[in-house]
Parts: C-alpha cells; sequence; structure tokens
C-alpha cells in the first residue's frame, strides 16, 4: 500500500450558524486548500461525512451538493454515515482509495447542521443512531446511553460525579485556547456538579452540545505529498464495530469496538499507547473520555477517572486527550467531528496549536465513537 | 492494484415487504454467503447502502444494524449514501479496499424500505437528493426532473412518447422471466401509452415503482476467487457526478456524469461499448434508459429511442439492456439497486439467468444513477 499524508486542513468555527451545511462544508473545505497551497481542480475525490441532513435540512446526496458548491461538480464524490463517526469513516476510506493508487489528491470531510431545530428533534434525530424497533420505543436517547454506561462504570470500578466533572473542567480550560471552540469559557467542578440532571448520573455540563459547522482536509499520496509544507503521515487508521442493541453487550463500563480499533491501528502503525503524545477523542459526554482513555490503553481499564481527576490528560499532563476543548466544548457537529479531531492532531503535529501546543508532539491518535458504541475510528498520525 | 471478483450474490424478492430494510439485507446476505460457500464469519468488513432509512425507518447507523442482523457485529462497516447509486458506491469502495490489500473477503448490498409510508412521503423522501434550497421549494419531483429530460430529449432528436413506451414493454417482458421481480407480467404498448399522465410526457408506466428489497455480493481477492466456483471478475469501476442543481447543466438531454463515469470504467478495463455483451442500467424512467443507452456509448446521441423501438436491447438482440426487468419491472429498493444490477450481471456471465440468460455473455456492465443526474457509477465485469 501507498503512503497517505494530511497536507492540509481546515475547520468553522462550531456553535450557530446561520448555512446549510454545504456552505459550511465549503468554508472548512476553502481553508484546507489554501492551507495544501493547491487549487480545488486539483482534487480528484471528494469524501464527505453527514449524518442528519435528511432530518434536518431535508438533505440527502451530499455529497455532490458540497462538490457543487466547491465548484468541482464532476469529482466522484460519496456521502458516508456511520452515526457520529462518519467523517472519520470518510478519511478511512479516502486513506484506502490513495493507497490503492486509485487518486493522489482527494478533499475529506464532513458538516451538520442540527441548530436549526428544536433541542428535542435533534434529540430525537440523533437517536436514529439506534435501534427502530427495539431501543428508540423505550425512549432510548443518547444521554440515557451514556448515563448506563456510567453507572456500569461507578459501579464495577468506583468511578466519581467528580472524576466526570474533572473532564468537563478540563476540556472547557482546552476550549477556551481554542478560537474555533463553541464554548470557550472555563467552568469549575462546582458548576458541573450543580448543573442540572440530564440522565442521572449525567448532568448538563458532563454533556457535548449540540453544534453546527464543518471540517476538511486534504489527503494526498506520498509523492505529491512530499512537495507540500508539514506533511503529516497517516501511520494507521482502523475501524471496528460492535453489537447494535446496547442489551447485547456484555459489559456497559467497556467498548469493544475502541479496543478492537484502537489494538488494529497499533498493529498498523506498529506503535502502542505510550508512544503517543496528544490524543483527540470522543468525548460525548465526560464518561465517554473516561472509558475512551481506557479502551486505547492510555490508563488500566477504571483508571481513567482517576487519571482525569489527577490531570494526567490535561494540557501539560503525561498524555494530553482533547487539547482542542474535545467535543464538550469545542462543539460537535456530528459529520464534522472526525475530521475536526484529524484537523487538531495534524495542527499539534505541525507544531501550529498555539497557547493550545502539547510540547513536542510527534505522534497523536483520533479516537471517534458512532452511535452506542457499535462503530469506532482509531487513526494514528505522525511526522518525518 | 489487486484484482477482485464477485464470488456470491444474493437478492430478495423486490415489491412490498413486511419486514425492515435489514431483515431484507440479511436474507441477501445470507444467499450471498450460501452462493459463495462461506460462512458469516469469513467476512472481513461489510459495505452497505441505504437512503431513506432514516426517513422511512426512523433509522440511521444502518452499517453496524446489519452487521449484528448477520451475526457478525464486530466486522468494521459503513454506510453508503449516494441517492439511488448508494449501493453501487459501496461496491466501488469495497473493491478500493481490495485492491488496497486491506481485506480479502468483503460484503456489499443494500437495502430499503419505503412501501411502508405513503407515495406522498415517498416522493417527498427521494426528491430529498435535490437541492433544498433552490430546488424541492419549488415541487421538483423525480417525475419531474426526469420530464424535463425527456422533453429536451424529445425536442433536440424526435425522440417519442411511443419510443419510450417501448422501454416500458421490453422490461416488463424481461421482468417476466425473472421470478425476484417486482412485476412479472408483460404490458403493451398501448397500456403505457394509455397510462395516466404523471408528469408530463411521462406517463404511471414510464416511471419505475416504489420497492422494498435488499441485495448482497460477496467481493474477494484474487487469491481466495481462484478457490471459489465461476468467480466474476471486476473489469474497471467508476464514479463521476455533475452540478447538484438541475438548473446548472446545459443540456439536460445528455448526463455528463454517465459518459465520464463509463469514459474512466471502460479505460481502466482496457474495453469499450462493443465489448460488452449485457448492461443492466438504471431505468428510473423510459427516458433515462434511452439517454444512459446514448451515454454508455451503445448509440449514438439520440438514437437510443429508435433502438429500443426496434429491439435492438431486448433479450436477443444485439446488446439486451436490463435482462432482469430492471428498475421498471424488476422494482427498485434504492439502497439495493445497484448490488441487485449487479447480481444480474453476476449471474448472466455465469450463465445462470435461466429463461432471461443473454447467450454468451462473457462481459456485463452496469450503471446505477443517482439523484438528478448528479451522481453516476458504471463498472465492467468479465470471466476468465
Amino acid at each position: 500500500m501507498r503512503r497517505v499524508a494530511v497536507i492540509g486542513v481546515g475547520v468553522t468555527k462550531f456553535g450557530l450558524h446561520d448555512r446549510t451545511s454545504a456552505e459550511l462544508f465549503a468554508e472548512a473545505a476553502q481553508d484546507a486548500l489554501t492551507d495544501a497551497a493547491i487549487p480545488a481542480t486539483a482534487i480528484q475525490a471528494l469524501y464527505y461525512g453527514n449524518v442528519v441532513g435528511g432530518e434536518t435540512e431535508h438533505q440527502l446526496h451530499t455529497g455532490p451538493q458540497a462538490a457543487s458548491v466547491l465548484g468541482i461538480p464532476s469529482v466522484p464524490t460519496t456521502r458516508f454515515e456511520t452515526a457520529c463517526a462518519s467523517s472519520h469513516a470518510a478519511f478511512r476510506h479516502a486513506v484506502m482509495e490513495i493507497a490503492a493508487g486509485v487518486s493522489d489528491v482527494v478533499l475529506v470531510g464532513g458538516a451538520e447542521r442540527v441548530l436549526n431545530v428544536s433541542t428535542a428533534e435533534s434529540t430525537e434525530y440523533f437517536a436514529y443512531a439506534s435501534d427502530a424497533v427495539w431501543e428508540q420505543p423505550l425512549g432510548l436517547t443518547f444521554p440515557g446511553v451514556f448515563a448506563l454506561i456510567a453507572r456500569a462504570h461507578m459501579e464495577k470500578y468506583g468511578t466519581t460525579e467528580a472524576q466526570m466533572a474533572a473532564v468537563a473542567v478540563k476540556n472547557h480550560r482546552h476550549g477556551a485556547l481554542n478560537p474555533k471552540a463553541q464554548f470557550q469559557k472555563q467552568i469549575t467542578i462546582d458548576q458541573v456538579l450543580r448543573s442540572a440532571y440530564v440522565a442521572d448520573p449525567l448532568k448538563l455540563f458532563d454533556c457535548c452540545p449540540f453544534s453546527d459547522g464543518g471540517a476538511a482536509l486534504v489527503l494526498a499520496s506520498e509523492e505529491v505529498a512530499r512537495r507540500h509544507r508539514k506533511p503529516v503521515w497517516v501511520l494507521g487508521s482502523a475501524a471496528a464495530s460492535d453489537w447494535m442493541l446496547l442489551g447485547d453487550k456484555r459489559d456497559l463500563s467497556r467498548v469493544p469496538a475502541t479496543e478492537r480499533a484502537a489494538a488494529a491501528a497499533y498493529r498498523q502503525s506498529g506503535l502502542g499507547p505510550r508512544d503517543v503524545d496528544v490524543v483527540e477523542l470522543h468525548d460525548c459526554f465526560t464518561i465517554a473520555e473516561i472509558v475512551a482513555t481506557e479502551g486505547l490503553g492510555l490508563f488500566e481499564p477504571g483508571a481513567g477517572g482517576r487519571a482525569a481527576e489527577a490531570g494526567r490528560t490535561s494540557l501539560g499532563g503525561e498524555i494530553p486527550v482533547n487539547p482542542s476543548g474535545g467535543l464538550k466544548a469545542k462543539g460537535h457537529p456530528i459529520g464534522a467531528t472526525g475530521a475536526a479531531q484529524i484537523a487538531e492532531i495534524v495542527t499539534q503535529i505541525r507544531g501550529e496549536a498555539g497557547p493550545r501546543q502539547v510540547d513536542g508532539a510527534k505522534t497523536g491518535l483520533t479516537h471517534t465513537l458512532g452511535g452506542n458504541t457499535a462503530t469506532v475510528l482509531v487513526s494514528l498520525f505522525g511526522r518525518d
């Protein structure tokens, strides 16, 4: 297989926008093309992630729409949907297109618009990623899913609400350093613990927000990437799945798909968790970050909560997690999230992350989760 | 790149079903696995096409759901959506996964359920593949899109309603030979011409039906395929796009994306239109078949209507088109259609198509169109 690099990244500000998802993507894509110093006409394929466009914008077939808005209407384009991991899936398939020798320069990204509908509606649409026959009729929405996971983790390992709150506080502290973040303000443990319960034990400040936004990446073959500044190499990229139904999973305190995808990505790259300098992972809820740090092998099972509380995952800590602010503070436009995480890791590895830079970051990892933990993608990145 | 073969195919009956799309896919997938003589546990990835699941079933994240229903919950899986071309897109990306050396055995397919909602609702949901800002508010639905295309073709080339009717009559004649077809009865030119106008000049019998159904394919690397009976090789697979908005297209009598995708697929395979023995193409409306036969180079621009009327595309004619009955008679469960077309061509190349067999078919082509002609995929297949 041919080597693949990221040579350009672009991300919109996340939060409330008065534009379509295609327009949000176009802004991010133009930034990525400028960053890569290539014209749109150099793009040979477009890999596009979008999740609830059918529901919130009455828009399917979003691949060619995004290509048209960018002025490159004839490029092959596909929309990918793996719930909240959609643009990470788009990225992984794009890597395969270049690895297979089909193309040399591919644009990858995604966008989502949900703040044009009510919170009740977006909560329902997000729940479409759960099973429509067995789970949705029970009223199971995502805060409920992760509340069940949190309870399982608390019972098995003694994880506390204060430890979960520490994740939110840390990610808000990081987000305050990110001009693209939806929330750029710090919060306190006390604020998190006193916020309203959404799904016991998860409170409002344990939950990431609904967000509009777009993100884009320019990928290139080694031959093309060598001509560009600071290529960041894809060292591994893997996907794994798990039972769709929560009731089919044996142990809610773990996410087997994270463990499988991480094992595969580490194997591809020849690296292990101790080789990783910086991580962007899927903290849709604070408990999700704790479970992910364990599944990725950064900490032993059950140790994630204490590690967060001890500051081991903070900027300046031993393994900074979510320097961008994560989904919690940066925001979570679900179709864009996977690509935005990769954009952050590329920026970190280039050493261009400004006040949120992880000193000496050479190797980074991104982790994106879809649905009731049924889809996970993990990718690893490094520089020459 | 490594060579890729289709080693198993499965298709449900198309039409009204009282099952979820995941269950429909599972039936097709089990048939494909049986056909390939491999267990589900041999599958290394699942590539899944589904279009309006969010709308008609309140179900997104359909990849892991399909994997769970099949009992292979941990395999990497992605849902692809390129409107009516979704499972052809899934197929093309799966070919790249094998070509890149990532996997050796991949399950590809798709399913759709729409007959659980009203015709008015499904017509609206299908229109989500048009632009939500500029086209849907005008009331532009797919019969309207193809009526505009038909008018353009009639004005430019003198194509007649009787020529379009000949496509419907031919595809119903073929469909009557296909036990999986939604409509297994012959119709007459007179019946087509006397049927009610849906969007002038298109009448009811110019339009394919709404359908439920599933289709699946087992793809394998050359090394694995050599151990199986009658592998059918993928000789080329290409995608192309076009402007999303109908108003941005210069000449509605042509589909540039078909011409571009066909040129690329022919180039990959080293073949041309005269080398093709049998074609399954996207006849969502009769005019779509006429325009596609021209775009694929089977006939000169403007000659497609006369060719259909003269029987040149019938079983027994010089280049049989849609021996399965096509979307018109076989049915069009949109997420399954691309995979079902490939299943038919594989069956034809194996010489196992029974009463609808194209004598001596060695090389076949499939063509699938998405949305307002903004997405087209073309693939070519052959035997040793």
